[in-house]
């Protein structure tokens, strides 16, 4: 698969068939690969936890706020619930300012689990008293991401962002997942194209 | 390639066939990518300039440091500096915080980059009023990375870290980089794997 074809599959996840365990060694081969990611500085100050017992993801899932654009909707029911987390932290003993470092390692992790036929999403929206508490997180580390991971059971699609701009994912009466995008020349401000 | 080799190959290149030239065009689907990747609460407050004009990118190198830890060498010299560049901002007429989305763009860039034999570095030390001077960047646009772009032309390998935890990459008498990197369980801090 080409990368652009993987990038186009790697959508955000929230649905996950709970019957597929994820083995653990499958999250270090997915670590593994954000390792080899670029880091600011070569810092290299995230660290990780990961999960595969459904006794601590469920803790780990009781701390998230799932899709803030449905309303209606508190996250993944039992039977479709994420089988494997990884919380990515950053390590303030290293530095203080991680910058984008956790947006390249999950991305790379994300793309990962998605060649494998895995999916997820990543939730910045977490109940940070609790994590820390659940997992005897050290006061040293600041939790920066937590990558929910799953075998995906929805569909998610992307659309052309409207005329009025909004960017909210919404859920037809199907269950599929709608995520308008902006198009590229929306993005691309300027283009300085003048060949010598 | 599987995702796993390119992560691999995807290393921060600094030198670079400047006789080599990127099309606009190329540009654009790199950008492309980083669009179909995630962001956060779908906001998508990424804008982009792109340049491949000699002129600009010239312009642009002069806003930039390179290679921090590398003390006798001020940056790639003529007929190895980068041919095109992509300005990553964060547009804050939509968010005032960007989390880590031009990490996660970012990395699908260098990424699709690789994938066609070009290659990158993500640049975070930038004379932030000169450049937006140079390029007529807007105020309410907050310039996040600078990513050059061209053909490799330097060797750069990965090693483990040293006992001592020194990160600093270095390069050798030959010219090849090398770039320290944690092992896997220096990152992985604790693993729940307890399976039901």
């Amino acid at each position: 698969m080409s990368l652009s074809e993987l990038i186009k599959q790697n959508r955000s996840f929230r649905r996950f068939d709970q019957s597929f365990k994820i083995e653990e060694k499958t999250l270090r081969e997915l670590i593994d690969l954000a390792r080899y990611s670029a880091s600011a500085a070569n810092l290299q100050p995230l660290k990780y936890i990961i999960s595969v017992d459904p006794a601590i993801n469920e803790r780990i899932f009781s701390c998230l706020a799932w899709a803030a654009y449905l309303k209606d909707w508190n996250g993944p029911e039992e039977g479709e619930k994420p089988t494997a987390y990884i919380v990515v932290m950053g390590d303030r003993s290293i530095t203080d300012n991680f910058r984008c470092d956790h947006g390249i390692a999950a991305q790379s992790i994300l793309l990962g689990a998605r060649e494998i036929g895995l999916g997820g999403c990543m939730i910045a929206s977490i109940h940070q008293r609790n994590l820390r508490s659940c997992l005897n997180i050290d006061p040293s580390h600041e939790v920066l991401l937590v990558i929910a991971l799953g075998k995906p059971v929805e569909q998610v699609v992307l659309e052309q962002i409207s005329a009025d701009g909004n960017i909210r994912y919404w859920r037809d009466s199907n269950g599929v997942h709608h995520v308008p995008k902006r198009n590229l020349d929306q993005i691309i401000v300027s283009s300085y194209n003048c060949q010598a």
